[in-house]
């Protein structure tokens, strides 16, 4: 195999040493003579495994007492069910922040069950900055307030946290969570699809503060229902036994990393180096986004001349730089360089892409 | 490691030779430099290995054209509440045949978004047989009729497919699907959680005749639509990757062996095996379930002197022979010996009780 760096969106790149324990254990988990594949969800074995997971997340992040965490399925997309259903009256509303692609999906979900105020939308700056707190018309009474901390495809994040007073915040924090430290204490619900700074896709992540547990609408299907899996530990149902394993071992992984403040400086060392380039090129490469509202999780830029653009994705992926290419809702180049991104990956990627533009500058 | 055999309900014991190439795959998947699960779900590599799995599946059973295969999240309780959802009316109502305790958990959420009726109970019988055709109560114009073909707790198996004409026939197979052949033709929707013959837990399989797709209730979160997931084949969102890819092994796995008919004999003769030696223990260890409806998955017996119980499952264990609790609601013992299960591990464990039987009889 050559060396390659796998800037995919997600699922994606994951830490070396946590695969290569997967593959040590693959056959004989600590002596059980059992794959983790294979053990039953209720036995002691995976049960510590569960157990560990949490409390490792719980260390991590510094989650108070009085929040629950939950391990799902169904990805971010099923939380923009979930989470109208359970926080949001059908004749109440809530207050959503519009920064892109994912927002916008979380509020035509959530319309069909409780009415949605879009406070400002970045859609007025082209998606080149998250809009003013000063412009955001936010209503009384709203169930919650919702924000995207990172906009996968967009390459927008937003910088802060937004103080919304005794509002619950909600965020789908899909591809920042774990990135940089946040005090969960101000937020009501923190969801994350795992494949991108968890572990594989197929399980999610929710943080959820417990006086907002049950109150789910009438019509909410059991599973969908976060009191049912808060009450059962996660253990309502078969949990995906091998994604949580998994993300129990990046977990560990951060640990020994300096957790999420070790992992802060790195990613920002990592996209600092990558838009420095970029900012540098004389306009050979640029970014679109505002530099205070740029994401340091997916970097993503465009090549002045067009043309370039297969040129430059096809000379990438010879040199080992895979999956650079931009969504194609948007176009252009998609650096996405979470946690398991190694500093070398990101040097390789600037040596590239200078190399790139003096051959074609 | 010790040599082990597992007979966990589910999650369950996979294939070696599964295992043994996933271990073998971890760090590289055909020369591309990334595990499984570092792929994007869109890009090249994980499209052909969700395809080759689908077309495998295929294969292995027959499916017609005319039906989708959708590989989902959420388990066979996220789809107590999707097949009501989307293939029966608000105001209609549907039949179910109740053989225990997942037939029951299918009912209660049933209830929630249509009319029920059963139209038989194994509980008449104390759960020892699938109640006479002749005694099924079935009523015009139900929008399906709903079984569950093995019941994993129960250990109760239906024999034969429910004649019910135009009725579109929903079957739970999660514990007995790829384990016998069965005439895909005969039903409208099957569905299985795949951590028993599919793979790991975390991902769920289900085939659909295209003309139930399309009907949702207009409630139903749109990532509990069928039709959204078939219209994407199975790419709404990022979908369980690994455990799609650990299921693709195991259909591959099972054509090596013959497919679902060599599979059925061997389950044949396991399960023979095992409740021939119960019906010769001159009581010692029984089934309350009668002969026909025995199942070939979950061997639930029992010991006469119930004070034994516990030593057996100690002895058992210190032979290397795991997870032979039965389930707490019903106590006693099962044996799971799912596809996976080689027959050397059921002799296994008739040779155990046998010696067992002859020290504590």
């Amino acid at each position: 195999m050559a060396k390659v760096y796998n800037f995919s969106a997600g699922p994606a790149v994951l830490p070396h040493e946590v695969l290569a324990t997967a593959q040590a254990e693959m056959l004989d988990w600590h002596g059980s003579g059992m794959c983790v594949m294979e053990m039953s969800h209720r036995g002691k074995e995976f049960m510590e495994i569960i157990h560990d997971a949490e409390q490792d997340l719980r260390a991590l992040m510094a989650i108070p007492a009085g929040y629950k965490v939950l391990f799902l399925q169904g990805g971010a997309s099923q939380q923009f069910s979930m989470v109208p259903l359970n926080l949001a009256p059908v004749d109440g509303h809530i207050d959503v922040l519009d920064t892109g692609h994912w927002s916008k999906l979380a509020v035509k979900e959530a319309r069909r069950y409780t009415g949605v105020n879009v406070v400002a939308s970045s859609s007025d700056s082209n998606y080149a900055v998250v809009p003013d707190v000063a412009s955001w018309q936010r209503t009384p009474d709203a169930a919650y307030f919702h924000y995207t901390s990172n906009e996968t495809i967009g390459g927008l994040q937003c910088p802060f946290v937004p103080e919304v007073g005794d509002t619950p915040l909600v965020c789908d924090m899909s591809s920042d969570f774990l990135s940089r430290e946040v005090d969960v204490s101000k937020f009501g619900l923190i969801y994350a699809g795992a494949q991108k700074n968890i572990g594989p896709s197929g399980l999610t992540v929710v943080i959820v503060r417990e006086d907002l547990l049950g109150h789910a609408q009438a019509q909410t299907p059991t599973m969908l229902d976060y009191r049912v899996h808060a009450d059962a530990d996660s253990m309502y149902n078969t949990p995906a036994t091998y994604p949580i394993y998994i993300a129990g071992l990046v977990f560990k992984w951060l640990k020994t990393r300096g957790g999420i403040k070790g992992m802060q400086a790195r990613n920002d060392e990592k996209a600092g180096l990558l838009y420095h380039m970029i900012d540098s090129s004389n306009g050979f490469y640029f970014s679109h986004v505002q530099a205070p509202y740029r994401s340091k999780m997916n970097v993503v830029f465009r090549l002045k001349d067009e043309a370039l653009e297969d040129v430059f994705l096809s000379e990438a992926k010879k040199n080992g730089l895979m999956q650079l290419k931009g969504h194609r809702s948007v176009g252009g180049m998609r650096a996405s360089i979470y946690n398991a991104m190694p500093i070398e990956g990101v040097k390789a990627l600037v040596h590239f892409m200078e190399d790139f533009a003096r051959q074609h500058g």
